[in-house]
């Protein structure tokens, strides 16, 4: 299985099917997402985020998450060495991915105080005292966290984010035990040499923690951002087939980094990993095909490169 | 004016009245495309391409480069410190242009034989000395010139293009006394890393040159390849409003990377320049009006970020 603690090459967190589908209107149904995630688990991506366990009047697009859990948890559906996560926002959360077999828990506090308010009711102190409490039931219950800063290069309503905002979330992660540590760039405000400077400071604070990106992909910086991101030690991505994605809670919403394009690149930069990318682009198509538009992903268009 | 010899900040060419107009079906009327020049010539860009010297019959749609700079060399008309471009592709380009008033030439050779052939019907070696012919015509008639290395980081006809093949054409290019010189990825096919290896090559070879960029964004590697550039020390690049543009001689063509996506991020980088956003998001929603369609640039649709 997938170890959090031992990563050496660089592992996608496909998101698509959470952060992705939040913001379509058309609800995909149950039967169509487990076609597309079985299709993702032959497709060699690490860990494939489900949904989320919010409430179902809320974001109805991810009301089946317990369900496609409970699916995929039985022996002849097992994912093999993909982990299966969820994005939550509270203890609830929490007791409801417990029950269905969540092997990853994903949560998040903003480091911008307009954005918490907005997306959690709650200021980022007690934000980040909550995501913390439940982060160690979940390291108690013996499953997989990961925890990110969102906002974290800039924020819609607030404009700038202060490097010491989220070295403070980030070192109250680190001092709950936590090992991996996202930075959100929530608004897509981050460009490549901010980028590079943030994850140099987190280098500094303790070099055991896996650190990872979540870009978005607003005003065209998501792959610069991703590669800089890379130049400083960061092996964890998380992205979307096809582009899909964006926060409901933001200023201006925008599709993730795409993960096939990114995955492509990857592979033409000489960085080894097992991914089919005949599996992403298929995917990408039938996204595609079924909200009926042309998506941000530019490798399900163009094809892909045949040498090297 | 702006002096090629002397460029400490970074160059903005403005490449799309030439690259994506010749890619697309409709014919832009001159006084539309005079109404655009208008517009770029107040926004700040360096240097505006405004068309090229091919037979009227093979691009219909770049038929009345020579009225425009006609137009825009009359008195009344005249562009500031803006540097006017034109493309040529041989003697009779570079005639046409001394008639009607071109400041700074533009001309390449494909680091591929296949592309090279299809685009010029010329073998490289061939091309070279071609190219190398007129540039000396160009300096010792006081304008300004601007060489490229086509297909420089890979051919969607031949695939990898050995880096060898790169630095023999830029060493001619050297010997020939000329001291711009672009690589362009015609085929989209670059990745950072590449990029970063092949400039390092270049910086080697004669650090009096001003190195520029023109990479296409088939799949999605624009903006990430500028920053690789940019952090290797090119400070000149090429690219095109909204993100039009493709060579028809190319096997998959796809859009430049688009300027006003490319300048937003530099302003949030701290890389000053005197570039009015405004302006240029003005015009992509011109030229996305005019063709009735989104185009790939993103900032014009999402908006600057206001802050910083």
């Amino acid at each position: 299985m997938f170890r959090m603690s031992n990563m050496k090459k660089i592992i996608i967190h496909e998101v698509g099917l959470r952060d992705g589908l939040q913001m379509e209107k058309q609800t995909v149904p149950l039967e169509q997402k487990i076609e597309w995630i079985r299709k993702l688990l032959t497709s060699g991506v690490d860990i494939i985020q489900l949904g989320s366990f919010v409430h179902p009047l809320k974001v109805p697009q991810l009301a089946d998450t317990d369900q496609l859990f409970k699916y995929f948890n039985k022996p002849e559906n097992k994912a093999g060495s993909v982990v299966l996560s969820a994005l939550i926002l509270n203890e609830k959360g929490f007791e409801r991915g417990e029950v269905c077999g969540v092997e990853m828990y994903n949560m998040g506090v903003s480091a911008s105080e307009t954005h918490s308010m907005k997306n959690s009711g709650m200021t980022i102190t007690e934000a980040t005292q909550r995501i913390i409490g439940i982060a160690k039931n979940v390291i108690d219950a013996g499953k997989l966290v990961q925890v990110s800063v969102q906002s974290a290069f800039g924020c819609g309503f607030e404009g700038e984010i202060k490097e010491e905002k989220v070295l403070a979330i980030v070192k109250e992660y680190i001092n709950a035990g936590i090992k991996n540590i996202t930075l959100a760039d929530t608004a897509g405000h981050a460009v490549p040499d901010q980028v590079s400077k943030l994850f140099d400071s987190l280098n500094k604070l303790d070099s055991s923690i896996v650190w990872g990106t979540h870009f978005h992909n607003t005003y065209g910086m998501g792959i610069a951002n991703c590669y800089a991101a890379l130049k400083a030690g960061v092996t964890y991505f998380e992205s979307s087939v096809a582009g899909l994605g964006g926060c409901p809670y933001t200023k201006v919403a925008a599709g993730n980094v795409c993960t096939e394009d990114f995955v492509h690149s990857l592979k033409r930069s000489g960085y080894g990993n097992n991914i089919d990318l005949s599996k992403l682009i298929e995917l990408a198509k039938d996204f595609s095909s079924f909200f009926n538009r042309e998506l941000p992903g530019l490798v399900y268009k163009s094809g892909v490169i045949d040498y090297k």
